[in-house]
């Protein structure tokens, strides 16, 4: 993994990706005692950055492989990602979904036109489904993480974070990130490394699935204990990636944790303020920007909203929280 | 008016307002049977398009007038708008807003620095009520819709539509676009006789408060003949505006109006395919192009949702609609 892949995935993406805004608003500047930056990635196609993966990946198949299929295993962002990206180019797509996953995901998903395939996430092992299936039709696999061309594809966020700050002025800040496998994150950061370095990349997960700040504060990978039963179903992985994880042991600050209840009312204030909006593992690191302010440096806070795809009860519950003003 | 005002109010603008994303979906494209491209105004500052005509005003004020402070009469939107500008360019600001505005608009209003004055919307007449106190204290009055100053600004939407809608490839289309007193309208629509003249302007209103359809069809300045009880409060005026209803006689097609359920419906299709906060009367001209297909000509649509200060519990009404997928 190097800069020069996240440039070359930004390439390909070209006219396919969106340019996310980098939003702002007083009122959560005044939340968090400091300036605050909001990347908006739940405005991106099909709801969040996976669609820069995704498309990074499928681009970059030759053509053999690409007529034949590709197959992926996703609580449901990645699925839309890499069903978009199948779509545009004219390759089957397969997607394991865990059974859990939000009805609203799994219905986009089969609408992007790929073929799902659920599984219990507590008790069968997805990776094991898709390889299997991959084998059986011929698909190539597209991990949702551990995949240098899809790192590659998620860092393209972290070029435009470093461009559109540049042109904000800001030469030094946190840039927090929701973490679950740590594509995302690793991308940004290695983009970062090289494009702003007075940046520096700080992961958000949430309480009890806090498996890459116990990682980062441990020098090795640990496992998280509970694979389901979290709001945050974007973002629940059993572990760091093999290729993410030494990535961000090098560039990245400690990990940020917040409470489910914080992730909700950041998607409330995300609602509010920005009017955008954020799913509830989207929204982990907006919350550690606004309710960890002690555990961030310096006087600007750059919070990734990483998607939007929530099921409206949930997000009706997030705004709850707001009482009637 | 002309369209060197709004090149003049975009140089103003620059810096100070942001060029807001045209968003799309193929599912919002399968609901309209042509394709949908949404300019998401609701992600302006303030939350809504009133951001550009209220610093087109205050910074084209002359400094002394501006040292005086400002006033303005508003169901919210407007409000916030002109408080912001006038906390940027150190104006004092009195903002005159009816009693039964949503109190997320109040209170962000007052959160601007901005001194709140309630009126009764079904008695009172707000024109007298600012005419009155900005005499009484010095006050520059800045009208929500008929003035040159504040049209340009509004207009400046139209430049953006315009360019973004060319980098697309877009040289026909529709475009809708909720309207109040007509400011927003008029606006865009000359910005798109000079910059598109392949475009069309489309008003949408909500049924009950279709003075502009009424009036377009007429020929002639009819009056709603209710002024309060619609969901869709920010786009509620008495009558079409004496410079706005000209400009739109001369250049808009037939209005179109759409139900207060289409209305919640579009805000629930924007939540769950654009992940956008849109507020009932920022949605009337999405729901036009979603649910009034056979009254739109062309194979593309450009909606407007010009705005996104809603009350939560408004919100959560439109998300029932989508139940609980």
């Amino acid at each position: 993994m190097n800069i020069d892949m996240i440039r070359a995935a930004e390439a390909r993406l070209r006219g396919a990706v969106r340019e996310t805004p980098l939003l702002t608003s007083p009122a959560l500047d005044a939340i968090a005692g400091r300036r605050v930056l909001v990347k908006a990635e739940c405005l991106q196609h099909t709801g969040s950055f996976k669609a820069r993966g995704g498309w990074s990946a499928v681009s970059a198949l030759p053509e053999a492989d690409r007529r034949r299929g590709v197959i992926a295993y996703s609580s449901g962002n990645h699925a839309q990602g890499v069903a978009r990206a199948a779509a545009a180019h004219g390759a089957p797509a397969v997607i394991v979904m865990p059974s859990d996953a939000p009805a609203v995901k799994i219905a986009n998903t089969r609408a992007l036109g790929a073929e799902v395939v659920l599984y219990e996430r507590a008790t069968e092992d997805r990776d094991a489904i898709g390889t299997a299936i991959a084998a059986a039709r011929g698909l190539t696999l597209i991990r949702p993480f551990d995949d240098p061309l899809v790192i590659a594809g998620q860092g393209t966020t972290g070029l435009e974070i470093a461009r559109q700050a540049a042109a904000l002025g800001v030469t030094r800040a946190e840039v927090a990130v929701p973490c679950g496998g740590g594509g995302l994150s690793a991308g940004i950061a290695l983009a970062l490394e090289a494009e702003a370095p007075g940046f520096r990349l700080r992961t958000a997960e949430p309480e009890g699935f806090d498996d890459t700040a116990r990682s980062l504060a441990a020098g090795r990978i640990l496992r998280n204990t509970r694979l389901s039963g979290s709001l945050c179903d974007a973002i629940v992985t059993p572990e760091p990636g093999k290729l993410t994880f030494p990535i961000l042991a090098g560039l990245a600050g400690p990990g940020l944790v917040v409470t489910e209840e914080e992730a909700l009312r950041a998607m409330a204030m995300a609602f509010a303020h920005l009017r955008i909006v954020v799913e509830p593992g989207g929204a982990v690191a907006l919350a550690a920007a606004l309710y960890h302010s002690d555990d961030i440096e310096g006087d600007t806070v750059i919070a990734v909203c990483s998607g939007g795809n929530v099921d409206p009860a949930v997000f009706s519950r997030a705004l709850s929280m707001l009482g009637d003003a």
